[in-house]
């Protein structure tokens, strides 16, 4: 019988299930939205429906796959089992192998979301392996997965790889975490809608990511900036132009400190706009980078939203 | 006859030699002037005088030690054996391991100083021996020692480690890269008297920091700084605060990035002003660290000076 993994990607927003043959190949996928204010017991319920779900496409019965890899995020422990911490879920010490295990009838591994789809990158698309790298992903919220020394980094307590926390600008605005100026209240989704939100509040100019209502303001796509900014909008195209020069910051901070081959870029915004948004980022980061580090590539990841099922799966393969 | 060891801090401004015993304990030392001005050749002769005369307090002759270990300011070969790299010296690709065996008769290696420095700590005065630290050295310039996962980050081309660019507000001032806003254009020795002498040149207040000439200013050491903070100069204490504020933000980063177990602060400045400066630095940083990180142990080395000469005589210790 042919081998089969299953990869989740478990995101604050939605769940995207996939399954993958031995060669990385997906088969099938399908996606619900966590809804994470129900609770564990519900989002585990759903990522289960969400397997299933993805499983009836390609006809296979979840309990005969080889095993299922799952990228959450948060800190994850050492032996793969637990999440420690999740903050935009609401969990601690979540034993989420082990309900898992329990409903699908297949072993699970976990990893760090962000890490999990680095190791999608790496794998797939990647052909020289790099053995420092960073892999930037930027969404409603900015994480990284980081390879140093052919390794990844997870730091004295398994917290590290928070660059959406980096403070880029000690006078920016004030960020979810309390500090203000970090890179992810200059350059996440969240900050750009709130920019656009404030712009339209101070009666700026016609917009035509401007709505009747500041709910559905919040709740813009990556999309509709994508359109916006393609109109030639002018807010859509500042607060785009901003985020890339921040996000170019951060990226030559990155390459200073760390020396990488490659910084992969993923996310929904790069999913959406990557081909306006990567020569301005890396324009802004090269000019920045010291001359010892400017041999990086700066690219955009060809596997899109697929890097967190794929790497997952590829997790759950690495353990077979 | 008992093992002996030379270490050599290699700096842009002077040359710091010791002798160490096989317990890494120093027996003497002697520094001079580097002068990299006079040509590498110039420097070679001056690395050789300055470790015989420490060698004569002693009464030993340095070709019967068990080898030398030099830290220099740059990026060394993998088989520490040439320095790459060296802009404050304005050395590429310098032979220095083979110059310095033929003319001391003893092995030599090579290291990069901070990172020669960071193994001083690490060795002598951390007991836990962490796999993720921190190095961090505060003087003319900023410099780093970073540990992950218990091997110390070079890199993909041995560039790694350059938090002295690390940009921290993008409309600061130029730095000698020529970035805006770089940690060492904020915060290192070379900031402050540029604060000095642009306050001096404004007419601001009375200072115990102003002198009759331009030139002077740019001369002042960490020990005349010091006795002006602790006269509660207010020029003196306002920019030795600003230094503390972005050294805690650029720690920050530098936590939330990679959660060490210890960040340990060396460097001419730390090791005048450290009392005053420790805790500012401690605040500032913890402000802005993630809770997952913040359990970092944030102290100036006990080592002071001496930690790049104990480092280097541990690197040729390693080797024998």
């Amino acid at each position: 019988m042919e081998e089969l993994y299953i990869g989740v990607d478990l995101g604050g927003t939605k769940i995207l299930a996939g399954i993958f043959n031995s060669e990385h190949h997906c088969l099938a996928s399908d996606k619900t939205k966590t809804m994470p204010e129900d609770g564990y017991v519900a989002v585990c319920s759903r990522i289960v429906e969400t397997i299933r779900s993805a499983a009836e496409l390609v006809g296979i019965d979840p309990a005969k796959v080889n095993g299922a890899g799952i990228g959450a995020p948060g800190s994850i422990s050492s032996d793969e089992s637990r999440v420690l911490f999740a903050p935009n879920l609401g969990w601690r010490d979540a034993p989420l192998k082990a309900d898992l295990e329990a409903q699908l009838g297949c072993p699970v591994w976990l990893g760090n979301d962000c890490n999990v789809a680095a190791t999608g990158i790496h794998r797939l698309e990647l052909e020289a392996k790099p053995n420092d790298m960073v892999s930037l992903f930027l969404g409603t919220g900015i994480g990284a997965g980081i390879i140093t020394n052919g390794v990844f980094l997870s730091g004295a307590t398994r917290a590290a790889g928070e660059v959406g926390h980096m403070v880029l600008d000690p006078d920016g605005p004030v960020c979810g975490c309390g500090t203000r100026g970090c890179f992810e209240a200059l350059a996440s989704r969240t900050a750009i809608f709130n920019k656009v939100k404030s712009a339209v509040n101070d009666g700026g100019e016609l917009t035509q990511l401007m709505v009747a209502d500041d709910e559905s303001v919040t709740r813009i796509r990556s999309g509709k900036l994508r359109r916006a900014v393609e109109a030639a909008d002018k807010l859509a195209v500042h607060v785009l132009d901003e985020t890339c020069f921040y996000t170019g910051l951060a990226i030559a901070n990155l390459c200073n400190l760390l020396n990488p081959e490659v910084v992969a870029l993923g996310g929904g915004l790069i999913e959406q706009l990557h081909p306006v948004m990567v020569p301005k980022i890396r324009d802004a980061a090269l000019e920045r980078t010291m001359p010892g580090s400017r041999q990086v590539r700066i690219m955009a990841t060809a596997l899109g939203d697929d890097a967190g099922i794929t790497g997952a799966a590829i997790l759950a393969h690495d353990h077979n």
